[in-house]
């Protein structure tokens, strides 16, 4: 179609015009969803000393079955030392083996005698056995962690059992959401019965923090070329990334991409072809600025937001493709859907995984990229490619969640 | 096994003890995430106008193909009257349509005249086009959102069209994660080699503020019985829910079932067949406070928190079976992984996603549920039943992600 780039097309200019965000060091406790910007070594061999793994005994193993205790061998201290083959000490999951034991007898496998325990008589004991060896998971200086992973629950645990309590992480793009139109109005007080509340800003908003994306400003502006350029110029100095709605279409009050203009920030493309979607705007300035100007209707709003400005804030942390939904994961069609024989269509699914491990999407289209007070029973969309002929059940498509 | 009880019997007991958490009411703007106590209905019918879909000219479909420009409609205004067959107005896309128009004819068909627009040659148009009806989304008092969702972008949306500045959610209970053990130390400061660093108070942590809980408590009480009783009886009267970890083995200094017992909380079971994780604990007292007492190995801890704690804090949202993780999504393993005659056996994955659909998990099993370095790299683990066969390969089996 005249003008009209592809969704392929789109994504590789915004990927190349996406730069990694730079990094800051945190506070483990505020480390979770970030993703690291450093490679993690270990601090010290793991585990850091040959760790008794059962509550038991801890004996020198040779043929003796009887053993007197010589005390206690308490998780947290320092090894105490076995000197005979008939001497044990009670010692603690957790502990440090002592000093000349090199086997544990677990609590369950023992009998209790006048100053100590005997074995069970037909118990058979490996040496060495429920002993986790001193470097048995990593050794000190093993590179544990690379830069690029999101900083999970595991991760977390890596962390802090290195000693990490400041970490490294790439640094959050700081956005703007700018809603646009003077028929909006705020979500609290009265509405008249030609405006509508802002609910774009929710939107994206929503789609962003759920990313880990908190660094977010709400703004507002109407259809007034001297505010919106206003606007514009007070969000450019305080924002990496600016993320307009509406505005972008063919009328005499879309100021957006003329004030850009004015302020800057340079076309990369104007138009896609993908329904809903079309007027989306993209565009950058001299300091690497993102701007996507994307169209008012509440689902196009909210699909490009997550088709294209998700992946690009995501791979802006170092994220790799898979992780950042620039290649995102693969869907089987529940149902067929139709498709356009010159755009890619988006269609709001609800996916279901079912018994045999296969992710199912059944298309919920809503009629018009107005319409959206039932995509709320939607996990997302698929993308369809341009073509006359429909979807068929079982197709493979790629799916972005909400 | 003796005494043990199953993976499916204990999650019974535990979603048996688990309650509603009540709800409480958040700004819109805090909402994100949490899960909707409530039902929304449509403010108003939506859209709330006849609403103008095109930037163009709104008229009243007639033969004529000239119009006069009467002025501009446009958004957030009152609507302006059409007089007759051969009038126009300027619209705007989201703009109210004119009273005594019924169509919008795009600018892209338009040819400027003197005084107006005439539309091109060969255009065609139909009565009605690019007119989003008042309510053709939804009507006023529809139920748009049901008790139980979670609060996405596209559920935002709807609750700020609908002006619910203030939304009723569940609300999250609060968790104390109380770390055991005298050879704990913190992650910051020095360490002795008979030492290591607690590490499950932040997996445990980064899981449960992954899933939304964020309202946490992290303790340390070492291995000493009136210790453990204050800090319990602390944790029990600021909290609703429990969350231990080490302590629960058979050792002279595991004190924390006595401990439990003493403050009024009944065990409603202690160890499952299961690999890792056997000895948790899991009771509850007459307040209906749940506690969950996990081995200390951090794969144990970390396995029986994803598999236990979170789906029972998901469920007391209100959430359903499939999004509590009470019923796990299915995947299909990748590679052949070793069963357990007796126990259930957790094995630690990375999951991707194929071209064709298929969730396909690769087993990266630990050593020895105190080998967690490595844990970073995987995405969850799957469950596998008893048996003596290997698990093959392309067998499903039910993913929990960390």
């Amino acid at each position: 179609m005249d003008g009209l780039i592809s969704v392929a097309q789109a994504q590789a200019l915004i990927e190349r015009h996406t730069l990694f965000s730079g990094s800051e060091t945190v506070p483990l406790a505020l480390a979770r969803g970030r993703v690291l910007a450093t490679t993690l070594r270990a601090e010290r061999d793991q585990p850091p000393y040959d760790r008794v793994m059962m509550d038991g005994i801890a004996i020198r193993a040779s043929a003796a079955r009887a053993f007197e205790t010589l005390g206690t061998q308490q998780a947290g201290r320092p090894p105490l030392t076995l000197a005979g083959e008939t001497d044990c000490l009670a010692a603690m999951t957790g502990a440090v083996l002592p000093t000349g034991a090199d086997t544990v007898i677990p609590i369950e496998r023992l009998v209790a005698t006048e100053n100590g325990y005997r074995l069970e008589d037909d118990y058979v004991f490996h040496v060495g056995q429920f002993v986790h060896r001193r470097g048995a998971d990593c050794h000190r200086d093993d590179n544990l962690l690379e830069p690029g992973i999101r900083l999970d629950a595991p991760a977390l645990a890596v962390l802090a059992s290195n000693g990490a309590a400041q970490v490294e992480v790439a640094r959050l793009p700081s956005v703007a959401i700018i809603s646009t139109g003077d028929e909006l109005v705020p979500v609290e007080g009265p509405v008249r019965a030609w405006e509508i509340r802002r609910s774009n800003e929710h939107a994206i908003a929503g789609a962003l923090a759920a990313r880990g994306f908190t660094c977010l400003e709400a703004l507002w502006v109407g259809d007034d070329m001297d505010a919106t350029v206003a606007v514009l110029e007070r969000a450019l100095a305080a924002h990496d990334v600016l993320i307009l709605s509406g505005g972008v279409s063919m009328g005499a009050f879309d100021h957006v991409p003329a004030a850009l203009g004015r302020l800057g920030v340079q076309r990369v493309f104007h138009k896609i072809a993908q329904r809903p979607g079309k007027p989306m705007w993209f565009g950058t300035d001299v300091q690497g600025r993102r701007v996507f100007a994307l169209p008012g209707n509440p689902v196009s709003a909210l699909t490009c937001c997550v088709r294209y400005v998700v992946p690009s804030l995501l791979a802006s942390l170092g994220l790799g493709p898979h992780e950042s939904g620039m290649a995102p994961v693969t869907v089987r069609l529940d149902t067929p859907a139709d498709r356009i024989p010159t755009l890619a269509r988006f269609v709001p699914v609800r996916v279901r995984h079912d018994a045999s491990g296969v992710v199912r999407a059944i298309p919920a289209p809503v009629p018009t990229s107005g319409d959206f007070s039932h995509l709320a029973a939607t996990d997302g969309f698929v993308e369809l490619p341009p073509g006359r002929e429909p979807a068929e059940t079982d197709m493979a498509a790629p799916f972005h969640g909400w």
